[in-house]
């Protein structure tokens, strides 16, 4: 069903304020697809109260050139009230993942997100879809919310793209002043402090803990800690003992701005 | 998307123990569609843990031959364990709507409804999909929520098929003995009775709901009246006082078995 005369789709969904890691998707579709299709769209539903809907960066001028200069195919650019018809009362829950790290934080966040992508996917019919890895949690529930609703698509996850100092690049990252901006990779540090820690042979989580928050002290500017542990890649549950595939990740503030980023490992 | 080859599929969910209700669905997608699918799929989480999962009447081999003798084109058979795999945790809410009437009775019966729903047409990718009257709340629920994600599939009502007493056709039916069944149609001659009352001018719900309840109560088996009253046919809110398009339903019991019927008024 998902071709469209046996053309295969790739699809990468987006907020805008592209930057070269949303490239990266575009490129890597266009490279395993007949037909690329990218959306921009800053889903209401994903944003809590108190969060940054109306300050997202936006930039469709500027999106737009990039995304023709990758010569995609076709760019969707739902309308707010065409995508949240009057009387919208759909949504869909995937638990417990949502509840777990960022979701602690960000309550409902993963219901908007999972909502959207669903709704994505049916508009488009893509035969794959793109995601980065930089939004772990965000990866696993769309993984697991294709598979449980059967909704046909390959989901492509591809890997973070960083700064030259290792800062994850975000479309947040234009929040950060000057000051900001140079204290922020110390949460890529954090986790490779803590990915030689495990794989030096400290297999403990605590331990690990331990090491991640103590990095992360190291800026003042870093103002708070939202989580910084060890976890299980598919049921993100926090782990006691560190064996096999895990993933180390954390979310800090710096000031307003709230910054993730995490980082697989194979003991 | 939806075609397979430029042919338009009609689908009829069900979960068997098929009668004349479920043949006129596959009737009329037969008639509107190049190629029929029929499913039969006792969906456990639309069961809540108190109800009927187990005794729901099964009969798979009279359901085979009345389908092949419909002759549609495509048999589902979902199995349980594929449908539900280990760590299944996608479901989709459709509220307020699934609150109201039966679901205020029925906790999580519509989630589970909702989610089998769009499971199975993101397998099937129907052009039209067929579903009766009879269990009006229900098609409400998935007309919004087909709208709300996008499911880019025709949701056809179709009229509710009676016995020759009125009592609306349900596979739940067979677990009345004698005595209950001949008492069911009261449920039908109430709702008529409602009927003629608002045509007849009477347009206070409250004056209505007495009436409704005076007539279920002239049957001594009816052992509990779930709701009866008259509801806007899109919200599902109880009007007060009648206008346009409403709906008088009811949701009643006899014994361990619960019946529902309902009944459009076009004043």
């Amino acid at each position: 069903m998902h071709l469209m005369k046996g053309r295969t789709i790739g699809f990468v969904p987006t907020m805008g304020a592209l930057h070269e890691g949303h490239l990266s998707l575009i490129k890597r579709a266009k490279m395993e697809n007949d037909i690329t299709v990218a959306s921009i769209f800053v889903n209401p539903a994903q944003f809590g109260p108190t969060e940054d809907l109306e300050k997202y960066p936006r930039d469709i001028e500027n999106d737009t050139i990039k995304l023709r200069r990758h010569e995609i195919d076709i760019l969707l650019l739902p309308d707010r009230n065409l995508m949240y018809t009057n009387g919208f009362s759909t949504y869909i829950n995937v638990d417990p993942l949502s509840e777990k790290l960022c979701g602690m934080f960000r309550p409902g966040h993963f219901k908007g997100v999972a909502t959207v992508v669903a709704k994505l996917l049916n508009i488009v019919s893509p035969t794959r879809a793109y995601f980065g890895q930089k939004d772990f949690q965000q990866t696993v529930i769309i993984k697991r919310m294709v598979k449980d609703l059967n909704l046909g698509v390959d989901i492509v996850v591809c890997p973070t793209i960083r700064e030259h100092d290792g800062l994850a690049m975000s479309s947040r990252n234009s929040y950060l002043d000057g000051e900001q901006r140079k204290a922020a990779p110390v949460l890529y540090r954090c986790l490779n402090k803590a990915s030689d820690a495990i794989k030096s042979g400290i297999i403990n989580t605590e331990q690990i803990k331990e090491l991640m928050t103590k990095a992360l002290s190291d800026k003042a500017l870093i103002t708070q800690i939202d989580y910084a542990s060890v976890y299980h890649p598919e049921t993100l549950e926090e782990i006691k003992e560190i064996k096999g595939e895990v993933l180390i990740a954390a979310a800090v503030r710096i000031g307003d701005t709230r910054l993730i980023d995490n980082m697989p490992v194979n003991l």
